[in-house]
C-alpha cells in the first residue's frame, strides 16, 4: 500500500511511470500523484479519468516554491490523516541542443537546465520531505543519465548536450548529499539511468520504446531499500548489456 | 613569454596566483591580467602599483557576458598584434554554507552558486577562447575542490556546503566537455584542487597558508601539458599525502 509523487508525469517516461504504476495491483500501489507544470497532457487526463479512485493530478512547477509548498499541502491532505508519502520519483527535467559544442551553449540554456534538473528536484525534495518522513517507503528516486557520468564523457562526446551532462552530474552531487544528511533516517536516495528512451526528450533514434526502460525503472524502484541509498543504477535489458548503454542494472561510476 | 588571466583575482587564492607568478621571471611570465568583479582590492592595487610593466587590472563580472566581452576586447588590445592569450584562470568563485544539512540550502543560495562556480566559468572560457586560439599555451585552469569529487562525499560529510559541492561537481563535467571539444585543437583543459586554504572562502581552519597551495598550483600550471587535458589534479604537500586532504599531487576520481 504505497504511495507516489511523480513529477514531469504529463509525458514520456513521467507518464509511463504513471501508467505502468497503476497496472500494479491496488495493495502494493496505493494512490499516484501525477505532478505536471501545467494542465495534464490528453494521455494522463485519460489515465487520470480511467483511475480515478488513485491517481490524482497536482499541478506545480518545480521551479517554484510556493507552487509546490500547495502541492505538498494538497497531497497531504488527499493520503488522509494516517497518510505519509512512500515514493516521491524526481523526473521532470529538460535539456537543451548546443551542435557544434559547448562554447555554442548560452548562459540562459545552461541557467535553464541548471534550474529545471537541480535547483528543481532539490525544491522538489524540500516540498515532500516532511511527508516522506511521515510514511513507510521513504525512497526518492532521481531520474539521472550516464550522460551526467562523468567517466562516461568520452563514451558521450558525440551527443550534443553539453548542459544536461553538467545538470546531470550537479543533481549526482545533490542526491548524494541528501543520501549522507538521510542515511540514518533510513532513505533510500536514489539515482536510476532510465536509459535512452524514445520519448520527446530522448528523440526518435534512442535505444528502446519507453515502456522497456520504465519497467526496469519500476522493478529498480520496487526492489529498492536502503541499502541502496546513495547509489547511481543502470537499467537492465537483458541482452543489452553489452550495447553503447550497457545496460546491465548494475552501479555507474561517477 | 606567456600571458595569463586570472578571476577572482582581488583575494585569496586569484590573489597569491598573481602575486607569486610575478615572482617569475619576465621571460616566463610577460603578462598578467588580473580580472575582478569590482575595483581591485588594495592589495591587489598594491600589486598593480609594483608590477604596472606587466600587471594589468580588467574589470568584468563573471557572471555578465557583456562585461566579459568588452574584458576579452582589453586584453587583446593590450597583448598587442603578436599577442594571443597562454593560459586562463578560472579561479572566481563563492560558497555558501548550510548548516543542519542539505535541507536548509535555499534554492537563491543554490542558484547563485551554480551561476558564479558553473555558468560564470563556462562564459568566462567563451569570452576568451579566441584569444587562446591565437596563443601558444592553450591552457584552461579551473580552480575545483575535492569536495566537488561524489566519490569523495563520505569523507567530507560534515563540509555544510552542499551548493559548493554540487556547483564543484557541475564544474567538472564543464570543464570535461571542452577538454574533449578541444582536445585536437592542442588546449590543456584542467581541474585542479588548490586545497583547504585559508582564505576569506577557506576559512581560518584550513589546512594551510594560501601560498603553500598556490605554489603547488603554479607548479602544476608550468608542468601541464596536452597529456594532462580533462584531468582533475590534486596539489602535492610533501609529507601531507596521508592527510585529509590526500594532498598527494596525484589525479582525483570523480
Amino acid at each position: 500500500m504505497s504511495s507516489y509523487v511523480i513529477t514531469g508525469a504529463s509525458r514520456g517516461i513521467g507518464l509511463e511511470l504513471t501508467k505502468q504504476l497503476l497496472e500494479l495491483p491496488v495493495t502494493q500501489v496505493a494512490k499516484v500523484f501525477a505532478l505536471t507544470r501545467s494542465r495534464p497532457s490528453n494521455s494522463l487526463n485519460q489515465l487520470i479519468a480511467d483511475n480515478s479512485d488513485r491517481l490524482f493530478s497536482v499541478i506545480a512547477s518545480v521551479d517554484n516554491a510556493t507552487d509546490l509548498k500547495r502541492a505538498a499541502a494538497d497531497v497531504k491532505a488527499r493520503l488522509g490523516e494516517h497518510g505519509g508519502l512512500d515514493v516521491l520519483v524526481n523526473n521532470a527535467g529538460i535539456t537543451a541542443f548546443s551542435p557544434g559544442g559547448t562554447r555554442n551553449l548560452t548562459a540562459e540554456q545552461l541557467t535553464q537546465v541548471l534550474n529545471t534538473n537541480v535547483t528543481g528536484v532539490h525544491l522538489v525534495t524540500m516540498a515532500f520531505l516532511p511527508l516522506l518522513e511521515a510514511g513507510k517507503g521513504k525512497k526518492v528516486i532521481s531520474m539521472s543519465s550516464t550522460l551526467g557520468a562523468i567517466s562516461w564523457a568520452q563514451k558521450f562526446k558525440l551527443s550534443p548536450t553539453p548542459a544536461y551532462k553538467i545538470s546531470k552530474a550537479a543533481l549526482n552531487m545533490l542526491n548524494t548529499q541528501y543520501a549522507l544528511d538521510y542515511a540514518d533516517a533510513g532513505f533510500t536516495f536514489l539515482l536510476v539511468s532510465p536509459g535512452w528512451l524514445t520519448t520527446d526528450l530522448g528523440g526518435e533514434g534512442a535505444d528502446f520504446p519507453v515502456d522497456v526502460g520504465v519497467q526496469d525503472v519500476i522493478r529498480i524502484i520496487l526492489d529498492s531499500t536502503p541499502a541502496q541509498n546513495g547509489k547511481f543504477l543502470n537499467i537492465h535489458v537483458p541482452g543489452q548489456e553489452d550495447a553503447w548503454g550497457s545496460y546491465d542494472g548494475k552501479e555507474i561510476s561517477w
